[in-house]
């Protein structure tokens, strides 16, 4: 870009080599944090922390509508849902389309709230942006780099969830296609990784991704323990043990009868047990700020 | 599927349970191989064998000229050569486009060859159909749906690569993603799975993954040394264990000049390494048809 | 066992089918929490909390003497530090023996500080066991079935590290070798298993083990973040990671000097930041002893 | 050693940085294949390739027996088989013990076989080696160091498993452990390692790992498919990709009753199919010979 230094220009080629190619997701020439602002959040930044809370998917405008109720109640201020549908099966629900979108917008709407929902390929990408706030890309399509680079030519900020065995670097330089583009609204979400045990958690959560991504990339990260445990009971610690970790945020599945649910029911949490969730989140986040605050300057093992 | 008997029907919901949602790909519906018919080349089917050979990238119209001569010699039926490429890094080489289509048919065509390349989003799948033969849907696209279904909707065959971490279910799904739609032309390929080390190869070569989806699917499987390994020299083993393991064909890279490649250079076969490891793999296929032919009827322990 | 009635022997099968074989160190035939008593310490149980720290190897007298005190200073009541040690090189440093045992003991003898080392073999059981409190078993001898027997039959309490690609059932059946000798004082410790990704980290803190664990058995759960990040600026953050995911305990290493530290210097905090951290972690474990006391009764879906 | 030249000792260290600490393993100061000598048969070198066969555990005089009789007429010259068995539970069969030693000694001298068979611990090192011709380190205790260490002081040539999840250099570097007390009669065996999908299979066979292993070190290779794969219709295409990697042999468990075998029954050939498996396979030997006598000198893309 034109406004780098030589000095800057100088060290691209020392990044490429380093974490290759992530020169404007690198912090080496972007120090400052990224602060994503939509109209009733702002991610990333000192003392700034997000949750994103609904259901896995839009069920009907009755049932997102109240599920929105919930998620608000519990502090959070973005509403997640899905309207098209990434599923391993083509026999399973795919979704419920443009009726989803407009669903979900409705209910981000009654409830003063944002709206993110997942863009599954170029073909919906505008009827997507019309409605939502922010964008997301799924895991199986992380390294889709048509869709990643349509994405970085649109002005919506982007949530992308990491791949189910991206390494750190893969996760930079997918973030890569999406700012080389021009975007650089971006956010980052660990969301557990594939490893040889899967019988007691559906992935496994790689929680040091996050003070990792931290200090290698400006952009915020959100901690997904909905889709790295698989199993609500898990999802409490492990939303826990991500902001201990120093995430700028946490998306979470959220669920009235989750023995219903059209996709993923046995990881979404209750209205109940998602409000203490939250209770416990936010008071453990102002209890890190409060530690970070009391110390100064640079990181050193002293 | 109108065709099905009442008992095929009552067999299909048991499928989805056992190794799911894979109706059409799954071998206990279609217990006949399934054989693609392709101007040049059969693949699948007892006694056939497809070698498919071409450099990692279209790098000119000379260059793939070239090396479709060689290819040939050796013994190959298809050449293979990517026009779109999907490079980790944004700032890579992305390959020739149109061009590379061009230049890929022209090169097939003189030498009497069929032709594959990788299709990497709906955007271009018109314009690659009007250029190739066969379909290639790459390893970071094995998940990307929509594709997927779009694919499904040609008449044109497709190779379906492994995802990195993709499991059999995984990739016995995204068939049927393609299944689905009315294609059923599909092969599907092992290609190197991520495991915990990668020091002296690029990823590792899951062989068993042949004879697991021989038994589970009726789609030809081919095995892809080249990407599964990264460096030449293990390439030649690895094109003898898939084709001892009871691969239907090997798809390899090759180039004249490895150093000067545009992509994946240190994988790529020279001519004369390429010509010794076809005649190789060529009189392996013929020894285990021998050794096939000698034994009847069904696979038991005896 | 004589003392198991007709009910818990009728249940004894279904464990074993269910997470095989953990007859002693499954939750089901024994809910209640198990709590190791040493001289200085508590492990397990509601409200209690464990630091055990120390260098990585014993590297003479003054510098295990000097690093207790820091260690204590911390919050630390188990000292921790490698006498016999297991390095993947026969060529690299293997522990100063039997004088490190002795040292090690003196320096947590002058802090009033209980011990703990690793025994690497039956050939040094009774000699580590003259003068520990507490014996660890490494991650690669969680196998060594002839090591786990004979460390049964003493009465010495046992800290047993998850081996780098051993399930959960595995660890569970490892202990279950440790039990089924007579001795149930045991504790588990998650230090990181083997992944695809390891350019940042040495292993992969599988921070969800610990709840899970929690679930399965009633021995107590220590966390090791300095073993599963090997980067001391990512020990803190797993630490605090560790304790809300709700672990028992935390193990960590330290090192006035790890530049010169004989081994995992890399690893090591420094006196000043093993306190911050351990502040930080006291304080997170009282804020979610509080969360817990609040609630009541079974964890349910609510 | 004292015998190294000074250009020799001025190449270990830049060893030691390059795949660490592996001075007697690497092929670097030993370019020379060891071969292993044993009454009845020859380990590595060109042109040799041993088959052992025998059942996972010694079950009985009888039993052992007859296996030795078919693992001879298939073309074995070493006779392997448990008596100290290294069972996940503690409460599986542990195996016959010295008995077991006894009677897999007489069935290999009926036969005119070597025998081989596993040590598991140091405090029975001395009476296997009564017994056996050749010792074998299980997976579970690759990096018992204390074992390699004891194993290194004998005269017996040693079969060292890889572990689960040790990579390239951690076996080289186990190798070390036994070379390093002088006992340089060594055998490397792959028998597959942990990855994310074990659904139709026990682990992921990395057969790569035999050509790779071939380059780093002069010690032979022997492939394990019975473990590797966990089900017999995946042993012989497994054990003809080991040999098509370039394996100097392979190690398989068969079984007349593999329904009523002690442990690992679903992995046993029966009598017939190891035959016609063995037949195969020294086919498939015979030919890869006769390929590598027509090729002259070094390795190289040409």
């Amino acid at each position: 870009p034109d406004q780098l230094t030589d000095a800057e220009k100088a060290g691209i080629e020392e990044i490429i080599m380093d974490h290759p190619a992530a020169i404007q997701t690198s912090r080496e020439l972007h120090p400052e944090d990224t602060v994503i602002t939509l109209p009733h959040t702002t991610i990333g930044g000192v003392g700034n922390f997000v949750m994103m809370a609904g259901p896995c998917s839009v069920e009907s405008e009755a049932h997102v509508s109240a599920m929105a109720k919930v998620a608000k109640d519990g502090g959070a201020t973005i509403l997640r849902g899905g309207a098209f549908k990434p599923r391993t099966s083509p026999y399973s629900f795919q979704g419920l389309g443009v009726d989803g979108l407009k669903f979900l917008r409705e209910a981000a709407d009654q409830q003063g709230m944002d709206m993110i929902t997942e863009v599954m390929d170029e073909e919906h990408l505008d009827v997507v942006c019309e409605y939502t706030d922010m964008l997301q890309i799924g895991a199986r399509n992380m390294q889709n780099f048509s869709l990643l680079k349509a994405v970085g030519k649109t002005d919506k900020p982007v949530l992308l969830k990491r791949g189910m065995s991206a390494t750190i670097d893969d996760l930079m330089n997918a973030a890569e296609y999406i700012a080389a583009g021009g975007n650089t609204q971006i956010a980052l979400s660990e969301r557990g990784v594939r490893t040889f045990d899967n019988k007691y958690t559906r992935n496994t959560f790689d929680v040091s991704a996050v003070p990792v991504l931290k200090k290698l990339t400006h952009f915020p990260i959100i901690a997904d323990p909905s889709h790295a445990e698989g199993h609500w009971d898990l999802v409490t610690p492990m939303a826990l043990a991500g902001t201990a970790s120093g995430a700028d945020g946490i998306v979470v599945e959220i669920h009235d009868n989750p023995e219903k649910a059209l996709s993923d029911g046995p990881q979404a949490l209750k209205p109940h047990t998602y409000k203490e969730m939250t209770h416990e989140v936010f008071a453990l986040h102002d209890m890190l700020n409060s530690f970070n605050s009391q110390q100064e300057g640079a990181v050193v093992n002293g």
